[in-house]
């Protein structure tokens, strides 16, 4: 699919929904435009070249991660680069090995990060109470995420490739020695950054139809498994073309999550952030 | 400041830098384009015009949102579109009386949603053990924000405002009974999305320099508390032009964190997510 080089972005971008979804589940939308485009023509890249990144990058990508919205602006998150090759080599092992994270340029890890509040806390003798709630941690790993996305959008619209590495979550304590974190920060995922290696080029991966994972007004799901099943097939399909075999979406589903062996040492992960100082209130 | 409206892209974005950073900590940024101009200029809209949205714009939006890359493709979330006026001010109730969720068009909720794959396992008489751990949970809020993150960039593309609503967690047994939500589906946020009422424009807001929340290799703070005191005085100007009061940063971070009463019941969350269904293990 040669989707990404024509020239014609309406014709394109209806391209790159014809892949999402398949031709008979194109949502309807409305005006196309470069930004749209770009957003619709995301595929995470898991094959990089060694080419170092254009000057700036970083400065860059940070600076879109901080134009993201911040739950009252209470910035609790930290971004660590990583370009040391070492180190992404210790941090891959952590993962299972993934190779992407040796080969990317830029290993981006980003942290939920309480210690500055606490730090904030110390100067003035005082504490950060709230700061013990689960609320706080999952206020500061949703704006992690928010920030991480505009990076991605960033670095996209740069000629850049990223792929989230979920899997720095299989060992925190680890992660966090290595990184030299104090505590209260823990790295909610990573972000390989590089340039594609454009031998192992990546498609555009099916998603379900809108009508499964969006409601109006109240969630009342409609012919959903019936709506599963046809996804299976477009994932099995998908799957068979890029050579990662014949399985379908819930079979994928049920490998991860049927069984806590499918969560490769995550399912420590409370027991994890108690030692690194989270208290989950 | 006009800086959304000058022809250079350039310059334009050098400007909404400026107003990010401060003059003094503009960080070094490579080539600019016009996607990265496009984020860098996010601000959050609070005051909306009560058109109704152009056709198409929600099938758009989860587009984009659906582009989002997502943990081993589990798509652990799902969103709710509110129009109904009645609906949005009852959950206009739980944020506080937060007058933009009743003046927005669209209020869109989104869920971190376990639910899905709970059917997928009845469906199959069997479970789906691992979604049981606070990891499961975790996958679900994060990808609900990089689905959600997306979702923002493409509004703001099509010349509409976004506000994230983090209060929905104030009360996530009344959101969920007011969306008719079932067992381990939450929401996690909110998003109000309209046209900005001209008359009560929003700036930029200023963010910590890329100094304090970025590190090379290993975490180590440098001049952390000095550059949070210069970054208190930013604040303070700030919330004084826009008519917040003279208030510093780390003073609206003591007021939010430093005892738990600023949470607005958000203290509440692990035992009201145990009713909602979520163990997290």
């Amino acid at each position: 699919m040669s989707i990404a080089d024509t020239s014609n972005p309406r014709m394109n971008a209806h391209a790159l929904l014809q892949a999402r979804y398949g031709a008979e589940a194109v949502p309807p939308v409305g005006r196309l435009n470069e930004m749209l485009h770009g957003l619709f023509a995301h595929r995470t890249v898991r094959a990089y070249l060694p080419d170092a990144l254009p000057q700036g990058t970083l400065g860059t990508l940070v600076a879109a991660a901080q134009s993201a919205a911040s739950s009252s602006n209470l910035q609790l998150w930290s971004v660590i680069a990583v370009e040391d090759p070492g180190r992404k080599s210790r941090l891959a092992q952590v993962t299972g090995g993934q190779v992407h994270i040796e080969q990317a340029p830029l290993l981006l890890v980003w942290l939920a990060d309480l210690s500055r509040a606490d730090r904030m806390a110390a100067a003035r003798s005082c504490t950060m109470e709230g700061s013990h709630y689960l609320e706080s941690f999952v206020v500061a790993a949703i704006d992690a995420a928010l920030a991480a996305q505009n990076a991605v959008v960033a670095a996209e619209s740069m000629g850049l490739g990223t792929c989230y590495i979920g899997a720095l979550r299989n060992d925190p304590e680890r992660v966090a020695a290595e990184l030299g974190l104090p505590p209260r920060a823990m790295a909610v995922f990573g972000m390989c950054v590089g340039r594609e290696d454009p031998s192992h080029p990546t498609e555009i991966k099916p998603r379900l139809p809108q009508t499964v994972v969006c409601f109006r007004e109240r969630y009342v799901p409609q012919r959903e498994m019936e709506q599963v099943a046809e996804y299976d097939k477009t994932v099995a399909a998908f799957s068979r073309e890029q050579g990662m075999g014949d399985v379908s979406w819930s079979d994928r589903v049920f490998a991860r999550l049927g069984s806590y062996k499918g969560l490769y040492g995550r399912e420590r992960m409370r027991a994890a952030m108690k030692a690194l100082g989270f208290e989950l209130r």
